[in-house]
């Protein structure tokens, strides 16, 4: 079941101009970077508030790693903008299920990783009125740990 | 201080079968739906989450009255999809305020009436690194009233 907004993913030229601006204009602070070469992406992730299902929402800033990654060719031909939204659940593979099962086209086979070790799918935007969807279920916190510890 | 994401407005082309599209795949149920005249647009809210804020996020459909509206112009250019997003405060008109002294172009110079008698403003994309970025304050709860108990 899908229970918050989880993100805003929106594309940039210049994270670090971009990650500047949202902090002058807003008093949003990044709280995460990192580098996903599998999406092509150099991100950040600006914490913007808790949600009542014990998670968050955030804006997620995307930089292309390469102008023909997937979110480097979305960049040139529609510019800097919302590149797509995000919404989280505690189990990402039952709910990107029920949208296959709903007639949508999910775009991997099993959820791959996403920001912060989170698992993520996304939903083709053809199938979601022109909105490229993304599922995704947060890592656990840390020291939440396995029956067996590890 | 924004202290939300109070939504992510969804242009579309007819509002019931993208709200049906929203129910069907996810299970979000439509909560509110208004006319909007001043805005252009014919639009349904679905409660997606509360927040740490006493609030909640929602997404927001929008169908445009007419093809010359703001909505309208902008669907006949881009087809359906993402059109803003919006963050909510408890003081839309200093936080227009603090963007207006960051050089950010506010497009009211008052704020105007937004969903469920919300305020809102709108800050221009271009200076928003391509985002068209609302600023909304939500209607007080019903039942609570002024000193005067009006």
């Amino acid at each position: 079941m899908l229970t918050r907004i989880d993100h805003i993913g929106i594309a940039c030229a210049d994270l670090d101009a971009t990650a500047a601006f949202y902090r002058a204009t807003y008093g949003f602070e990044v709280f995460h970077t990192e580098v996903n070469e599998e999406q092509g992406v150099r991100e950040a992730m600006l914490r913007i508030n808790g949600t009542d299902d014990g998670g968050a929402s955030w804006i997620q800033l995307l930089q292309p790693l390469d102008p023909e990654s997937p979110v480097g060719k979305w960049l040139a031909k529609n510019g800097e903008g919302v590149h797509h939204i995000a919404f989280g659940t505690a189990d990402v593979d039952a709910d990107a299920e029920t949208a296959r099962q709903a007639g949508v086209r999910v775009l991997y086979d099993t959820p791959r990783t996403g920001s912060m070790g989170s698992r993520i799918t996304f939903l083709h935007p053809k199938d979601c009125h022109g909105v490229l969807t993304e599922l995704v279920t947060a890592a656990p916190p840390k020291g939440v740990e396995g029956p067996s510890g590890h």
